[in-house]
């Protein structure tokens, strides 16, 4: 079956976001979820929404920055059904505040979409973290990573 | 109308850009724009390029770094007829000065493209920038964003 | 010749390699190689593996990090035969140490591809380096860059 054509359909969607995110435009961001959809950022409850309106009630707490730009990257999609689909995609978010300062995540969105009359919609989103440097202090769920073995001893690779 | 090779070709182009800017094949770079393009990076003039032959002598400027990574991501294309197209397309420029000391520009590039000859080509660039850190000295135009709206009050999400 | 699920596929192998390396799912991440393959992350003999088993083992040296994020971009790919590929793409590399201390690289992979009972596989990466920060010690190949002519001068066009 080829599925090119929702790939990449799925793929502009992932990266309006971003682009509707940076320019606050909430009501466009909104359009790109569905209206039953569940949003969770994090563990902390104002991070997560039920429904696209309260989603984009609920973004609005991004213009406590003053600047953000969120690159997309790391995109892989699967299909479930014809009408329904599970991304993964990685994102690069850089935050600045008022004063200056910056905060930037390295983080992935995991992400159920559906095909509902012909255009694709996320229905569901979970946001994991990488990482991120010093400056960001929301908690986020972290994206699994498998521990070492036992006894695992790390190799002396690095200059100091 | 299927635009799918089309849409392949212009995420090439705009992808060939940046390895050519970071390897300062500048010839090479010019080969991407048309011969009477237009490109603006910033308000200074010294940043505006009228032609492709101006466009690389102008971008010899970029020595005065050590070196550059350009990361691109974020492609939207628009076709406005089968051989016109309008892409935005996100860059994360990292440059580094001689002296070590680096500068990071989260930007925006917003084209219009030409097919001629079988080949797509730059015909205008205008770079905007999202944001950027504190070691970058240039004036670029801001991107859009929308304000908040009158009166609103930033949530108390962030640890201190 | 159609090569756009060549092209899918491959960009899809490159994402694959940086998802499972942030996973450390290491078994996985040699599945993307051939069983004779040759990787060259550097010049230091532990950064060079032959063969599938041996990168898996080599590999195990990320561990170190505490947490990684690899985000790919620049995927530019050719065709040599059918079963034969070359792809260029870039990667930000950001490393977190256990102390949180952090080292970005800003990388570009040089891979050759083959593809084998209908799979594409990387039978050759050679790692090369646009830059780094501060905070990362291994020496890794400069990717190539020329360098200015003869009595070129460099503009005076940063802020102080």
């Amino acid at each position: 079956m080829d599925h090119e054509p929702d790939r990449r359909e799925i793929a502009d969607l992932l990266v309006r976001y971003c682009v509707y995110l940076d320019r606050m435009e909430l009501d466009a961001l909104a359009g790109l979820f569905t209206p039953e959809c569940r949003v969770e950022y994090g563990p902390d409850q104002r991070l997560q929404s039920a429904g696209a309106c309260a989603l984009a009630a609920s973004l609005q707490r991004m213009w406590r920055w003053a600047r953000t730009s969120h690159h997309l990257s790391n995109i892989v999609v699967e299909f479930d059904a014809a009408a329904a689909a599970r991304a993964t995609s990685y994102v690069l978010a850089w935050h600045q505040r008022p004063d200056g300062s910056t905060a930037t995540v390295y983080g992935q969105y995991r992400d159920r979409l559906v095909r509902r009359d012909g255009r694709w919609l996320i229905d569901e989103r979970r946001m994991l973290m990488n990482g991120c440097d010093a400056g960001f202090k929301l908690d986020l769920y972290p994206a699994e990573r498998r521990p070492p073995p036992d006894g695992w001893i790390a190799p002396d690779l690095d200059r100091r």
